[in-house]
């Protein structure tokens, strides 16, 4: 593959951390290049001003490169989507339009609806069918800058049916250019058929289900919905540390609809990420601050369930390393574009641009362990996405509209 | 021009109503046929089921159209943006990002930023500096859906300049295939000339730019904004009535920012449409529910302004006639997208799908007095947009992301 410079160009957003995540306050230090040229094959090669570019094409450094002016645009890191559930089955819309006409999520569940529809209907469906959803997602989610993508199982509950979702998680990856991370959510939920035997779900979950998933190497994380009526601390320290035993890393959805500490429990069983943390404490926030966990927001899902936002100000000022993700989803969220959770961000989480594009770069990239992405820096992948104007503020400030106009992937135009 | 046929379509969207909008609970009759055809040429020529169609081609009565099968996609009236400003100059998003970071916008505002900025490019620019924008933000628009818009100028406040952008205007509607519509907003602020002589602007308006504007039919409609630090309730009258007799139909930017009888005011004239109505009296929605005057709410505005939204709920529970429009321009709502309108709607407006459908469609088209637009019914022009799947909920259901996969203005595919 031979190289290609990006010259001319508008505006880098280079992201770069020596510690691959950007916190607290330095989450605005997004490293702005004006006129600007990037060299690249499958990896970034070389990043710096158009000058020392020239001097060095000059000198006789850049002989073989093939040039695109990218005048007036703006070149940022590929956006990483570290929190979606794009394998499943079913559609929703319909239930959606009845709780608007005022209809009650009791009466949508009593015939049948609501998280249940698409547990049966993911249950329903062959591994290929589920991949298929996934890749429509995924693919659509390209178009608007995302270019790696975390995918959980968790609408199966049953062996079965999270190993099916697994499995066509795994055929997305195989069929879409983009990197796509795969979690292991068996705690999603306690599954109907063990209302009244957590225990006995654990049990599958963690002697039968774990074991599969390690030996066929179907799932990077396990994460577990850890809320009031979902599962418990104890529960989840201990399904997390099983799943620890089989080499997976762990991932929290913690605090989201009560506080229940656990922000802290990820902390102290250093997970890679809590997310949502819209009823996170302030010890929470401090906890989180000086570990390695990073907290990841889904304003999508706030916004679509009216709930009241995570404290990002809050975050960010205690220190906390913030990644944004859309939480995708047909239950609470159903949007795969990274763009509105970035709208979203700044004007219902006062957010600033800059936070906002850090945290869903290199900070999605942090909170599934790639050090490989979210940075525009020498040996980092070339995952680039391409703005029609040169001023990134426009993302927010312009929103609803898709800027992306070119998507590049390891170095190769999508 | 030849009939053509839309055939097996999984969802219409007719809206059709004899008084030509639809109000109060009637918003939710948006008149859904399934598994349906369309014939039309320039206009619509019939609507109805495939089995009505499929008799009438077999008795002879369709044997030259040419048939689109639209399988699994829903068909709708093009969007009716009814309140914009996107003809315009320079651009405010680095402004915007400053306003994240905490910079006042009185500091913004001390340093020559905020509408003045606006004000100052747009005088310092040509006729087609200002018409290449609008062209620019109407084609957007276009493909997100929207094939009727009203532009507004109130930029210019001058003469020359609110004459440039209404010439503008015009060549937009000259070089774009929707239907465009032109406001005179000579009152959407009092310029920094005549700071200190409110009377002597107006006379201005009144006596210099409404004769040439009405000579030279540059203008469908007059808007002021009328709120406190603005125009008042007396002004508004004055204004609105000297354009009538120039045969400019009224509208007003009415109790956006503060309550001051505008919704009112704008009834006992018989406005066409109050725009805005953030801070609407209980008085104001009986009035307005019991007249001429069509509501037209400006979500995004409330959303990037952060300001309590307009009390949708409760209009059409008092019966009115609600429109929902983009308020696109530079200042407080730079998006073009009609469905992320509708999304904001649903969500933090509370109203059903169906209602913001009709609100985007047939509502808006009232707001403009146009009787030929937003309706898909026979004699109707043949506006139409095709989504990309066919449950209709999905528009804002699955957000953010661009749901208009064709979009048709007096049948012709654009």
């Amino acid at each position: 593959m031979g190289l290609v410079a990006f010259t001319e160009i508008g505006s880098v957003l280079m992201m770069r951390s020596s510690s691959n995540r950007l916190s607290g306050s330095a989450m605005n230090d997004i490293g702005v290049l004006r006129n600007a040229a990037i060299v690249f094959d499958e990896q970034i090669r070389w990043v710096g001003s158009m000058d020392d570019y020239v001097a060095g094409r000059t000198a006789g450094q850049w002989s073989n490169v093939s040039e695109i002016s990218l005048k007036g645009h703006c070149v940022m890191p590929g956006f990483v989507d570290s929190h979606t559930h794009i394998v499943f089955a079913g559609s929703r819309a319909n239930e959606y339009g009845r709780r608007l006409q005022g209809v009650s999520y009791q009466q949508i569940a009593s015939e049948g609806g609501g998280i249940l529809s698409t547990m049966r209907a993911v249950r329903d469906s062959s591994v290929e069918e589920l991949a298929d959803m996934g890749i429509r997602y995924a693919l659509s989610a390209m178009k608007y800058g995302t270019t790696t993508i975390e995918v959980k199982s968790g609408y199966g509950l049953s062996v079965a049916s999270e190993l099916a979702q697994l499995r066509a998680i795994r055929l997305v990856r195989e069929q879409v250019p983009m990197r796509v991370m795969s979690t292991f959510l068996g705690a999603h939920d306690i599954p109907p058929e063990y209302r009244d035997n957590r225990a006995g779900y654990i049990d599958v979950l963690c002697e039968e289900m774990l074991p599969i998933i390690a030996e066929e190497g179907l799932a990077d994380f396990c994460d577990v919905f850890t809320d009031t009526g979902y599962y418990t601390i104890a529960e989840t320290e201990y399904i997390l540390g099983k799943a620890a035993d089989y080499g997976l890393r762990s991932k929290v959805h913690a605090d989201e609809l009560s506080y229940v500490g656990a922000a802290e429990c990820a902390v102290r069983i250093g997970a890679i990420s809590a997310d949502h943390l819209l009823c996170i404490s302030e010890q929470g926030m401090k906890n989180m601050a000086s570990s390695v966990t990073v907290g990841t927001l889904l304003p999508g899902t706030a916004y679509n369930l009216r709930l009241p936002y995570a404290p990002a100000r809050a975050m960010i000022e205690a220190g906390m390393t913030v990644a944004l993700a859309t939480d995708c989803n047909p239950g609470s969220c159903l949007s795969e574009n990274m763009q509105m959770m970035i709208s979203l961000a700044c004007t219902n989480m006062r957010m600033t641009v800059e936070e906002a594009l850090a945290a869903s770069t290199i900070n999605g990239a942090a909170a599934l362990g790639l050090t490989d992405k979210g940075q525009l820096s020498p040996g980092k992948d070339a995952d680039m996405i391409i703005m029609s104007n040169e001023e990134y503020a426009n993302i927010a400030y312009h929103f609803g509209v898709n800027h992306i106009e070119q998507v590049w992937i390891k170095g190769k135009k999508q």
